[in-house]
């Protein structure tokens, strides 16, 4: 089994809800990666039975840092209409929230469509780039391949700061893994904090609330299978202990599968 | 007083509940606005007794058009840390819902801070442009006065596609009102559709979520008082029903107050 998959394993228990267990290959500085607790609030709703079709929006809220080890999973379908279904979903340890999360599925059909941001252009392809160092990384970013064709985890955090934040990274899981929307929403949340990029100076942060936009249906997330996805990303703003992150996640025949926000507290 | 204060008037009930009412000046085609009832699903937790600090983000999913007339609005505390607070918010009509909302609260304390978005450059002023047309406006736009300084909505649905759906618009409450969280929330939904502006083509839409983040405090707020301030708003993709929506608000003293992302529903 991939250690996404035993991550984000969800048990059905009989009163509906679900339990769910922090895994190693997947631990942050403190508690799990943000990204696989995304994950796993997005999992309820995708194997509850009242389920109607596919995420367009998944937003998830960081109450609380999560302990090692189990967790409950409740998904309640707030609302079910011909072709949208709105849910709420609330993950809690020894009765307590850690986190909530509100997400709407829909039956998608076809209608006229157009692109209209353009992908970051003459960017190198990942073959020609070096994965990512790990040496001092926590445990997740290990089941990431990252290939940073800009704005890459500092290799010193010399305090000099930057610019912008912006980054542009070719990232797959690891070992390789068929994209799905699970292992998308978690993707969306494994850019390096912005802050890290701009200031090069390590503090402490913490995601609050991260919202995430489905823009594939299952088909195009088949079509991408295990390569690798562009990210960028980048924040618009740093002021009095909140920064946010805007960023996109582009298959690498240049469609927007997700486009992603997030706002993170900091201290300092 | 103030259209808007009477449209987001929350009564509270004995049992910790909101009773809100509908207000024909903020009608949109089918029911209310809906930065009306953001403004309302923010109001909740603001009124609070249990509310801590200030509003950092706000998701709105709206699950059913609201009929005129009585709503409730229960405002949850799901936890309460030592500088954030998290809410769980639920709009019901007839003992359905028809809208839910997190929130995240914080008491924010002064840190090293930095801007990375720019505003628009060489803007006009507002004095120096006309407020726009409201013949054959829904009433809620009759409460906001808008200065396009790019991208307003078409003077003719031609069907003439256009490059890209970027506004460009100074906005402030109409008649003037002194700018707060509950009336930005409001003020982050009051772009048109960008499908219109894009396709010059009237088709039905319906936002799905809406998240905001703010940026600005309650003293930038006030500082901005009840002058225009501008807001950017743009598409990054529209395929098969959907399309989202990112926005930017910038007091005119160039600082962010707020961005704002949404996923809309749109037919044809």
């Amino acid at each position: 089994m991939h250690p996404f998959d035993t991550a984000t394993l969800l048990e059905p228990l009989p009163d509906g809800s679900f339990r769910g267990h922090t895994s190693p290959a997947y631990a942050n500085m403190v508690g799990p990666f943000g990204g696989i607790t995304a994950a796993c609030m997005l999992q309820a709703p995708t194997q509850h039975p009242a389920r109607l079709g596919e995420p367009v929006a998944l937003t998830v809220n960081f109450a609380a840092a999560l302990a090692d080890g189990e967790f409950i999973v409740v998904a309640r379908p707030l609302r079910t209409n011909r072709s949208t279904q709105h849910w709420a979903i609330e993950l809690s340890q020894g009765g307590e929230v850690a986190a909530s999360a509100t997400a709407v599925f829909a039956m998608r059909r076809e209608t006229w469509s157009a692109p209209e941001a353009a992908p970051p252009a003459n960017l190198p392809l990942p073959d020609t780039l070096t994965r990512a160092a790990l040496v001092g990384r926590p445990a997740w970013a290990r089941h990431y391949d990252m290939r940073f064709a800009r704005g890459g985890m500092p290799d010193a955090f010399d305090e000099a700061l930057q610019p912008d934040s912006v980054s542009q990274v070719w990232v797959r899981d690891e070992p390789r893994r068929p994209l799905d929307f699970i292992a998308l929403a978690s993707l969306c949340d494994s850019f390096f904090p912005r802050i890290f990029v701009r200031r090069r100076k390590v503090a402490p942060i913490g995601t609050v609330s991260l919202t995430t936009y489905f823009h594939a249906d299952a088909a195009m997330l088949r079509a991408q299978a295990d390569r690798h996805v562009l990210g960028a990303a980048r924040a618009l703003n740093f002021r009095n202990g909140y920064f946010d992150q805007a960023a996109e996640v582009w298959s690498d025949d240049w469609q927007l599968l997700a486009s992603s926000h997030q706002i993170v507290y900091y201290r300092e």
